[in-house]
């Protein structure tokens, strides 16, 4: 039956286990379409045009928000970056799901764009913060002073976990994958997301109509 | 984490599976409550008073009607049926679903009441009306003027499909229980139905001042 494509929007401060939960819901339906986002920073070595970002000049980035073509967009230590509107358009017309990766602002504004009622929004929260910080220092030799300015960021991203549809305590990782697939399954058959069913409870109704029944 | 429970009102035409996925959903999570209904007609051979119905007089019932003990009720071929209210607040301050089979209006009344913030309603919907008609067949050995008044009735339920969150097409049994197993995990997990939440958070931010994050 065909359906509404939705906008899953994922966020959680830095070190709860986004990524690794973004990577395994597209390995479990590889139908859905990650969106990526488009940003005035410098490529680093590696990254590559329309795979981690769509690199763009101040001017062409501000044209893009004038035209109204952005779903969502921030300035960040003097860059923009921003959710180009166009693809996930494309994808909802296929019947197919965008994955946003972002930050509680970008939620907001997504939510309230012109596409926010196909939203499903998810926030991840960590076991403990002991545990969230254990993350950020394996994860990369910086120093106490980086560490403590991701921390400051991290707080502030879990004060608007209560803007969000669904909480996850991300307390093991395989269980919490599956109670976020559990939720998009769900999603999908909320009856405002099968527009099918109009027309099938219309075959059932030519169905009694044939049969005789009043 | 402690939860809200939910009020899971299940409904379909006869015939289209609803009582088989109602009993595997209470085998999947034997913690969920089945609502028992209160009923003025007398009791048939093998039904328990508490099991299959509360059985009351008709002043009892209009008494309990009264006092605002019913959450839904209707008269049906000259007898009363109505859920009781009590025994759901009580499954619900232990974080306890309840499980409704009832039709449209009943469905109607649940979700408009006092507790209807809580109230996830699922329509489960047969693969054609052949195949409602052969279940109803198969299932009693009934006139065909008693087959052709439950026709009627459930051309009359299925007209109310668009009231409910989510709408399952019955195609197959393992599918659609699992289905609304998973919609009913999913729920669970929406914010509002996870109280303790504001005490995990607050956990977390007191973490975060034990480390000095400002």
């Amino acid at each position: 039956m065909p359906r509404r494509g939705l906008l899953i929007i994922l966020s959680s401060p830095s070190g709860a286990g986004k990524s690794t939960l973004a990577r395994r819901l597209m390995g479990w339906d590889p139908d859905i379409r990650f969106s990526v986002s488009a940003t005035t920073r410098a490529p680093r070595p590696g990254e590559q045009e329309g795979r981690e970002y769509y690199f763009r000049t101040r001017a062409g980035f501000e044209a893009m928000i004038a035209s109204g073509e952005m779903l969502e967009h921030a300035e960040v230590f003097g860059n923009f970056y921003g959710s180009p509107k166009a693809p996930v358009e494309a994808a909802m017309r296929e019947g197919r799901d965008t994955l946003f990766d972002i930050d509680w602002q970008g939620g907001q504004q997504v939510r309230n764009s012109s596409l926010g009622q196909d939203v499903v929004s998810i926030f991840v929260l960590p076991p403990s913060i002991a545990e969230l910080e254990a993350r950020l220092r394996t994860r990369a030799q910086d120093s106490d002073e980086v560490i403590a300015g991701r921390m400051r960021k991290s707080r502030d991203e879990i004060s608007h976990w209560a803007e969000y549809d669904y909480v996850l305590v991300n307390d093991d990782l395989d269980a919490t994958s599956a109670r976020l697939e559990g939720i998009i399954a769900a999603e999908r058959l909320r009856r405002e997301r099968q527009p099918g069913l109009n027309e099938f409870v219309r075959g059932l109704n030519r169905e009694f109509d044939m049969r005789g029944t009043a």
